[in-house]
C-alpha cells in the first residue's frame, strides 16, 4: 500500500491526432517514471482526446518542476491543455455557505479524518459565525460576509479578492443560496463547484423540492456542476437519487435531500481535487475512481 | 402459500374524516373477512384519503358480487370511489406497439409465464405482423393499423373501438411512439398507461436520449405514467435510472434504456392491474409490493 | 403541515385472527382519534398480525395515558405486544463508539439538527474523551469505559448501570468494535442497534472490507441489525450497498464503506425511534416511511 | 459513429515494470493504428498490469493477422498474455439452460436485435425442445442432453464434444442448474459463466432465494462469475441488487430476482465478449463501459 516514491498526476486534452499516447509514454518512460494508472477519452464528436495519468519515479530523483519544465515541447507538439501535480500536494479550496450547514459539515468531516486531503483557506458565509457553533473550524479563517441586493457586488468583489489573496484553487457552493453574478462566474469559470437540490435539468431554479412533490415524481436527486454563467446549466460532474413515495412531504423531501446533495458534493470535490473531472465545453468527463 | 379461500381487493379513496376504517373493516368483519394486507394513505394537502385492502372469506361464501352489494351503503355515506374485484381474475390489457419491440417481447414473456397475470385483448402496432416474427403471439389478435396525419383521427376510432369491443381495462402504450390526441387521452383517462424513455420532467419531448447526451447527465432513467391529454404530464407510476458516463454515445443511452424501460413498464403495469396505483389529481399513489 | 393535536403511534403484534383491525379502528373512532397512518403485515408462516398506526385526537383531550388504560382490553381479547407512545415525545439513546467516529458524528448531526429527534443520554468509549475534540457533545455525558479481556464482564456491568439509571430505551453500537456478552446481549435484546461493515450474511467476523477485496465482490454493503446473543446474525433492520471495481484498495472500501455504515445506521435508528420496526423472531418488520 | 476502419480490441496482462505502455503505444503508432479507448489496472498485490485497447488502423492496411504476427516481439519481452482480435468477428457461445428459460430467452431477444453481437453455436438442455416452443431459436442447433446421476460423465463428455466441435469459446449457464463436474470446469476456465441466484458469497448453495427469505436480508441479489472446479467460487465478473421487503414471499424474490439475474448476465456476457473482464486469479478486473 504504501509508495515511498512520490507519485505525480498529468491530465491533458487536445485535438485528437494518432501518436498521443505514444509520446506521452515514451517521454515517461525516458524520464525513468512508471505510469500507476492511465485513462483516456476520445471524444469523437468535439474531436478532443483527454488523458489521465498517475506516475511514480522509479529512476533518478525528477522533480515535478523538471518534468514539468521537459514536458513542454511536447505540450506544445500537440498542442496540450495539461497539468501536472505532486498527487501529495494539498490543493487549496474555499468554502462557500449558508445556515444550512449539512455539506459544511460533512466535508469537515471527511477534511478531518483526510477523506479528502485539502487545505480549506477559508469560509465564506453571509450568516454570522454564530450560526456554526455546533463545528469545530479548527482555526479556518472565517469571513461573515452578509449580502443584499444592492450590496452583492461589493460582496462578490470581497469573495473575489479572499479566493485570490488565499491562493485559493476551487471554491465550493456548498448550498450557498445565493447565485453567483455573470462576472464572477466567469472569473471562477471551472474552478467553482455547485450543489444543486435536484436531479438537473428536472427542476431548475427555486425550491427543487417542492417542485419534485407536486410534480409526483418517484424519485428525487441531487446534481453537481461547475459554476458558469448559465444558471443551473454548468457542467455537470456528478448526480445521484434516492427513491421517493407519495407518503413523502416536502419536509421529507428535504431531508432525503440532505443525504444526497453531501454525498454527491463530496465526491464531485474529491473526483475534482484528484484532476479526475474535466471540463468538456458544455459537459464534462470524469475518470472515476 | 395456497390460500384456498378467493381473495378480493377493495380500494376506495374519499373525503378524509374520522371513522373510515373503522367503518370499512367492521364491515369486512361481519361479512366473515378476513383482512390480509391493507394500506392506507392520508392526503393532507387534498384532504382525500386512499385505502387498499386485500381480504379473504373466511366464514360463510360471500361472492364478491353480494360483498359488492352489501358495500354500497358504506360508499354512499363516506362518498367513496371504489373497487372490489377477485384478485384471480385476469384483467383485459390492449398492447399498443411500434417497431422498437423491447417492452413488448418482455410483457409478453411476464404474460406468459404468469408473472403477470392478464388477459392480453390485442395488440395493436402501425408496422405489419411481420416486424414481428420473432416473438410468438400464440393467438392474440393482432392489428396493424397504420398512421399517418392525415389518417390519425379515424385510426385513433379504431383503437377505441378495439378497446371498448374486447372490453378492455387498460391499454398499454409500450413504446408506441404515437402521441394519442386530446380525445382519446380524455377517453382512456385513468386506463392509460405510457413509457417514456427519459426521467421526466427532464428531457420531455422527442429523443430524449439525445438529449441527455448533449445535456451531459450522468444517470438516464425511464418514466411509466398515466396517459392525460397533457404530453409527458400524466401522473407518474413508477421510474428508474442507471448510471452512465461521458463514454456513452446516444446510441449506449439507447441500449441502456431499454433495460430501465421494460423493467419500468412491467413494474408500473403490474401495479395497476393490482390496484396498487391510484391517480390522485396530477400524482399518484402507488402501495408498492 | 402544522398538527396542533398531539399524534401517538400505536403498535402491536398477535397471532392473527379475523377483527383486529376492526376492534382497533372501531376502539379509536369511539375515543374521538382519527387514524393518519396505518401498515400492517400479516405473516402466513409463523402466524402473526403486525400493525403501526399512528393517529390523533380530533374529539376530547384524550391523554396518551387514559388511551393507554382504555386499550387494556383489547390488548387482552387479542393477546396484544403492544406500545403506545406520544410521538412528540423524546426516546432516549445511549452510544457505544470506538475511535471510528463517523457514525457518531453523523448522529450528533442529526440529532442536532431535529432531524432524529432523540435524548442522548450518554455516549460511552473505550477511548479518552480527547479522541473526539473535533466533535462537540454539548453537554451529553461522556463515559470512558477501556475495556481488556479481564475487565470485560465489570466493564459491561457498567455499561447496564448506565443504560438503567439513564433510563435509555435503545443502545446503539455506532463502530463499538466490540462483541457484546451473551449476558449483555440478552439484556437488552431488541433494544440494541448494531452496524455491521458488511453486507450481512456476507462476510461475517472480522475485517469485512478486507474480505470482501479477497473475494472479489462488486458490490459492498453495511447490515444495521438488533443484537442477540448470537453474533452477526440478529434480525436485520436496514442494509445498503455501494458498487465498487478492481481497482478498490481494501482502504478504498474502508472509506465507501464510511458512507454507507452512517446512512443505514441512521435510517435504522430513526425507523425504530418511530416504531417501524419490529422484531419477528429471527427477522424484522419494517414499516418503512 | 460510423467508424469506416475496422476496430481491433488489444487486450493484455504480465508482470508489471515500467515501459510497458511506451512500447505497446509507440508500437501501434508505428503500424500506422490509433487508440480509440485504452484502460489499465496495475494490481499492486500481485504485481501484474492489465491493459484492453481499442484501436483502429489510420494509414496503410494492415490485417489483424500482420499486426498480430508483428506484436510477437513485444509480447516475448514483456512476457505477455494477450488476446488481438477484430472488433467486428462475432464470438461464438453455446448456451446450457434448464426449464427456468428467462435468462435463455433474455440473451436470445439481445442477440436478435444485435445487442450483444454473436453466433450461438447451440443451446444445450436436460429438456426436450418442447419445453422452448414459445421461444424462436431461428435455425440453432437445439440439443437434448438429459441428465441423471448415472449419466453425468457421459452428458458431460456431449457437451465438451459440441463446446469444441463448434468452435465454441465461450459456454453459459444461463440457469442451468447443473453443477460442472472438476474435470469440464477445468477444461472450460476462463471459458465459461454461471449466473448464480445469489449476492455471493450470501446464500451459496441450493435454494438462495429461499435462504434469503429466512435469514431476512433487506436486498437479495445475483452473481454472474466465471466457472472453476471451486463451486460457487468462481471470479465474480458482475453482480446487482434489488431491495426487498418482509411482505416479500420466497415466490416474490424468485420473481424479482428473475429481474436481476437476466440483466446481471447479459451485462457480464456482454463485457466478457468486447474482452472487457479479465481474470486475475480468483478475481477479475472489469473495463467497464
Amino acid at each position: 500500500m504504501t509508495q515511498p516514491a512520490p507519485q505525480f498526476i498529468l491530465t491533458l486534452s487536445c485535438p485528437n491526432r494518432p501518436g498521443i499516447v505514444a509520446a506521452v509514454s515514451t517521454f515517461l518512460f525516458e524520464k525513468g517514471c512508471n505510469i500507476l494508472e492511465a485513462q483516456q477519452f476520445d471524444d469523437t464528436e468535439s474531436g478532443r482526446f483527454f488523458m489521465r495519468v498517475v506516475l511514480n519515479v522509479v529512476e533518478g530523483n525528477v522533480s515535478v518542476d523538471a518534468l514539468r519544465e521537459a514536458f513542454a515541447d511536447i505540450a506544445e507538439t500537440f498542442k496540450l491543455n495539461w497539468t501536472l501535480r505532486d498527487k501529495a500536494e494539498k490543493r487549496r479550496v474555499l468554502l462557500l455557505v449558508s445556515k444550512f450547514d449539512h455539506c459544511l459539515a460533512d466535508l469537515l468531516y471527511r477534511w478531518r479524518i483526510g477523506e479528502i486531503p485539502m487545505e480549506i483557506t477559508g469560509i465564506i458565509s453571509n450568516h454570522p459565525i454564530e450560526t456554526y457553533t455546533h463545528l469545530d473550524f479548527d482555526g479556518i479563517p472565517f469571513h461573515h460576509l452578509p449580502v443584499t441586493k444592492d450590496s452583492k457586488m461589493e460582496q462578490e468583489a470581497q469573495v473575489w479578492r479572499i479566493f485570490q489573496s488565499t491562493g485559493s484553487e476551487v471554491a465550493v457552493l456548498a448550498r450557498y443560496m445565493q447565485v453567483l453574478s455573470d462576472g464572477l462566474s466567469a472569473k471562477l469559470s471551472g474552478k467553482c463547484i455547485n450543489i444543486h437540490h435536484s436531479f438537473l435539468p428536472g427542476f431548475k431554479g427555486a425550491k427543487p423540492y417542492h417542485q419534485a412533490h407536486v410534480r409526483g415524481v418517484k424519485l428525487i436527486g441531487a446534481t453537481a456542476h461547475y459554476v458558469t454563467s448559465d444558471l443551473d446549466e454548468g457542467p455537470i460532474i456528478e448526480q445521484d437519487v434516492e427513491r421517493i413515495s407519495h407518503q413523502d412531504s416536502p419536509d421529507d423531501l428535504v431531508r432525503k435531500g440532505r443525504d444526497i446533495e453531501r454525498r454527491v458534493l463530496a465526491r464531485a470535490l474529491a473526483w475534482h481535487l484528484q484532476d479526475r473531472a474535466i471540463m468538456n465545453g458544455k459537459k464534462t468527463v470524469v475518470f472515476r475512481d
